[in-house]
């Protein structure tokens, strides 16, 4: 347990680690900094946050954990509000989607260290609603949290923050900054894009409205995460720029080979590309 | 109420709909009528027909209603065997996801006839999951099914085949055959397409263990369909081929815009595209 957790960005990520944390009475206040005084407000309001400021330096106290839930292109600047407090607290953490970014804008502020307490991390798990409103104590049951310690991490900061994500019943994993960012790009970033090209593409089209009306639970499905926060989305596909564009161009060769089987007619060669996907989902996931 | 209902192919469209139409008590009785022997044994065992037969012309009856339940570039054969019954029946549809080219098979069998029990029809509805024993009484509830009449397509027929899937719960539309080949490449097939390549394109990089081991729930969403039957989705891509092919294309310029916009870092472009998308999607969808 700890004293004072400060949660910078108070959305959907953050506060649903507010939330399984007082569930959990991990910490005896919970300190919510948000630029944004409607998600202070809304946040105060139920029950979310103890305390709120709108900047870092209204904040008296140096918290004992910090934890940056804010989208992956503000984090530099947060960094730089934060440098007063400068390895005073015990742990620091943030929740970003992109990792070799993240500690690049670190590195940057704070220099080369003997020793930080940052430990950076990123939770596998999200819904496509955003706000602090839509916030669940339950958010992370049952996910896989990835930290990307790095070399300086201290030990007891990467204790904290890994005793901080098993309280809210998270599976917590490491992997070096690079590997994390990769497979983040096939496995999130691309669906992503996809997801969103697809969609953008059907609502450009001249009869947008019978597509749309004629969409089964399979599309639903599929374009859920076209349903997301776009300008989130906007910083994680600009911040994990070189990844992403090598995994749509892995995936363009992938949907070639298709179009080319497709154009010549070649049934064998279709149900090649398909029988393979459907053996590698069904190997992999039970959902 | 109808005496004899025979469903040729009895998987799990075919099978959904004779159970539905059981619990509905719509049918004295039901034949089944699949080459697979142990799809018969199966849903005699499972109760979803009363009679079953291998081939069609073990059959000796004429059913009043049937449904050709079978992949789509097996349908043509079947009307084959179907010539001895012509217009005997009251009325016979099928279930698949292309239209332009089973109105062709079935001119290409019967020829141009004054008036025919034959209207064309497809459920918008499915499961990734495949055969009799996944059949279930309720899928058709809520869904869609769009019928594409022929010009020649007796009003008796059409109002029984209605009939039949409001029994099951299921709300009737009719298109014409074309608009329903276009919608249904964008809403259904393009999206298929979309996912078997992502998750062959995933299976065929040197990472893949680990790729999949830290898929998040949206991943999973996203890829279900590509658990779909790869032979039946062989067959429904080659039989709307050239719709299919044309919105790929559209698709392909929806992904480069973002892929170009990607690689110039230009946020405010990619913004857009993801708000278009998700204003769109919202708009159009509840789920």
């Amino acid at each position: 347990m700890i004293k004072n957790l400060c949660v910078i960005g108070v959305g959907l990520i953050g506060g649903s680690l507010a939330r399984g944390l007082r569930k959990q009475q991990w910490c005896q206040s919970i300190i919510g900094i948000d630029a944004n005084q409607h998600a202070i407000d809304e946040a105060l309001a139920l029950g979310v946050i103890d305390t709120g400021y709108t900047s870092i330096d209204q904040c008296a106290l140096v918290p004992d954990v910090i934890v940056i839930a804010v989208p992956v292109l503000k984090v530099a600047s947060v960094f730089a509000q934060l440098k007063p407090w400068a390895n005073q607290c015990a742990a620091m953490t943030d929740v970003c989607s992109t990792k070799e970014n993240i500690i690049n804008d670190y590195k940057q502020v704070f220099g080369t260290q003997e020793s930080t307490c940052f430990v950076p991390g990123h939770p596998i798990a999200g819904r496509e609603r955003s706000g602090v409103a839509a916030a669940m104590d339950d958010l992370y049951q049952q996910r896989k949290v990835i930290l990307t310690p790095m070399d300086n991490s201290r030990e007891s900061s990467i204790n904290l923050i890994t005793e901080m994500w098993q309280q809210v019943g998270a599976h917590v994993e490491h992997l070096n900054p690079h590997e994390h960012d990769k497979i983040l790009a096939a496995t999130s970033h691309l669906p992503h894009a996809l997801a969103f090209s697809l969609v953008h593409c059907l609502s450009t089209q001249s009869h947008t409205d019978e597509i749309f009306r004629y969409a089964a639970g399979g599309f639903a499905d599929f374009t859920r995460i076209a349903s997301s926060d776009p300008i989130v989305w906007r910083e994680i596909c600009l911040a994990n720029r070189k990844e992403l564009l090598e995994a749509l161009e892995h995936f363009d060769t992938s949907l070639h080979r298709l179009r080319d089987s497709l154009n010549a007619g070649d049934g064998d060669a279709i149900e090649e590309i398909f029988t393979q996907a459907k053996a590698a989902r069904d190997r992999y996931t039970n959902s």
